[in-house]
């Protein structure tokens, strides 16, 4: 049974997140997986990289399924994308890859990229695509107490109380912070994340960036280890997994 | 009666259009009245700078509405886009302007951008957003051909069977067509347009980036002042108001 590996791009906004509900909810797995199921009668499980939360996008989230039938890449990705409408799921790329590559167990490092807009007007053609900050930030000031973040941490502080992980201790290999007019972006990039720390820290560096906190604040909640100490967290909408990295 | 002068931006896809309907299906400028009547008590009628088509965006129109009552810029800004939700439409600026300024009359010039993705997958995150066009374009033929239109013309062949200027003879100042990846972006400027003017330049030019059509057909489709010349219209969601110019 070949094995498939998909690029895939999502505007999560109508999904409740990556994984297939329970309760039938709409999801992208499950999205995917159903039209799969159509395409080839099969009944595959779609494997994702990320698990990304409701209303969080992906530009590249990585994912495999195993199929009976063999396919070629291209036609594989066509008729995928086909089936996959009306739904913003896109095949960006679909190939043939080794039974041994599994898109979660097997990924070394991931991308995700959060989009804020610094401006007082609501946005009307980003709604849903980035958060919108109305005070002005000090980016500046951000991207500096940000690198307080990077590096082997516990990050109880910055992860939700539903995270399922083994142990909260990660290594967060950069998160960087560039503004580029109203927009405002952090990169942040580790082998994986936990559950909602992307958007927790990023609803902390606002507090920075507003002047509410200090750097040292920052350092701070992380040293407090407890979830209390977490800044507000940021809404989903801004958020993308932007990439997946394998060896 | 003092004169408001608004900053406007907006996703036109849930939209008929700028212009206010006859037959009350939603429109820009209905919801932006809506929206004063509703601040106000007053029954402003609000003018634009562009009435761009259903499903055109605006990053920058231009509008005006005189009001009875005096507001301080900011203020009315903040209080309209209020009573704009849920539309996706915000007054990116207001400010009181002399009672000679006319949205559309003082309009010295435009800036519209077209926003072709040059790729074989659909589009997830930017559907309605740009023109997805599977087949590889040459940027650099197009960029090169756009040139032919640039100056003063008579546009016949690139205006819809609807438009009702007096004259198709225009002064297009330039056209500027960049790719950046698998974006394509074209830049038009001129004074004023002509209904459809731009997408239907897009369209054209999209032939000659496939390849179909060389530099001398798109010069003998203008020299032919002939709506049946032109490409395939380039469909709306692509379009975006980017900018109105005042002396």
């Amino acid at each position: 049974m070949p094995r498939y590996r998909f690029l895939v791009e999502y505007d999560g906004t109508p999904f409740h997140g990556w994984q297939r509900q329970s309760h039938g909810q709409p999801s992208v797995q499950g999205a995917i997986e159903d039209a799969l199921e159509r395409l080839t009668g099969e009944h595959p499980v779609v494997i994702g990289a990320g698990r990304t939360d409701s209303g969080v996008h992906a530009l590249g989230q990585v994912a495999h399924a195993d199929l009976e039938k063999s396919w070629t890449g291209g036609r594989l990705r066509d008729a995928l994308n086909a089936h996959l409408r009306p739904f913003p799921v896109t095949i960006l790329a679909a190939s043939e890859a080794d039974s041994s590559f599994h898109a979660r167990f097997s990924a070394t490092g991931r991308l995700y990229l959060y989009r804020i807009v610094n401006r007082r007007p609501p946005l009307a053609l980003e709604h849903d695509r980035a958060w919108q900050v109305m005070r002005p930030l000090d980016a500046e000031a951000m991207a500096s107490a940000a690198q307080c973040l990077v590096g082997n941490h516990d990050f109880t502080t910055f992860r939700s109380s539903e995270c399922q992980a083994a142990s909260a201790v990660k290594t967060l290999d950069s998160l960087a912070v560039t503004r580029h007019g109203e927009v405002i972006e952090i990169a942040a990039r580790a082998r994986s994340f936990l559950h909602n720390q992307v958007r927790s820290m990023v609803g902390s560096l606002k507090l920075v960036g507003e002047g509410k906190w200090s750097e040292n604040d920052l350092l701070a909640a992380l040293a407090a280890q407890d979830r209390a100490a977490c800044g507000p967290v940021a809404p989903p909408g801004g958020l993308y997994l932007a990439a997946v990295f394998y060896e």
